[in-house]
């Protein structure tokens, strides 16, 4: 709770539990490494809460900063024009915190290199 | 080319060329860590080769063993139950080539983790 550093994790979202659990480990394990940090997950689509709402909730909890982390290992075109667009009226309708968006978890060279590692590991 | 140990990264697919990008970039990765493996792309939907033509492929590339790598963040109860179907299907079709299935790679702890300093790193 509290904290002004807050950090959404955006993610696809599915009817099945359990497609969420991965999403759900990144906020926890952020939580662990940084327990001042205000981390909340947010969804595409058929998971509660969506983007807004779930911005809007950090706002509310203290937080003076989002940055907002897609979970998506590709950005399709839908995605990359389309969240622009979402946190431009995140930052209209709380002009007074600072978001910022970061590029999708796929495009990290570290995250392609440790994929690769574990397609080759054995066992 | 050649190579007895194939690798197939298997994605979800998506009409977006840009999407694939880290798909491919994985499998350049690997090919650059394992020059011996062969490695191969296949999709759930959208994109072509599917699994079972991939596979088929890899075979007639002279692969003797082939491990199907799910790159995935979250596998929903659909891909659960249907994946290992597939692969009963490829090893129905290719009974002399050794066929596995390696977990989502969102299911991997160091995945995980990579994801969260991710979100918590500057810049």
């Amino acid at each position: 709770m509290g904290g002004e550093r807050g950090i959404l994790l955006f993610a696809h979202g599915s009817r099945d539990v359990r497609w969420r659990e991965p999403v759900e480990a990144v906020a926890r394990r952020i939580c662990e490494r940084d327990p001042a940090a205000q981390v909340a997950c947010a969804y595409l689509e058929l998971v509660a809460p969506d983007l807004p709402t779930a911005a809007a909730q950090m706002v509310a909890g203290g937080a003076r900063s989002v940055r907002v982390v897609p979970l998506f290992l590709g950005m399709g075109k839908h995605l990359r024009e389309d969240l622009p667009l979402l946190l431009e009226q995140l930052r209209t309708a709380h002009p007074a915190v600072d978001f910022s968006l970061r590029k999708a978890v796929g495009e990290e060279p570290e995250l392609i290199d440790l994929m690769a590692r574990i397609a080759l590991a054995q066992g």
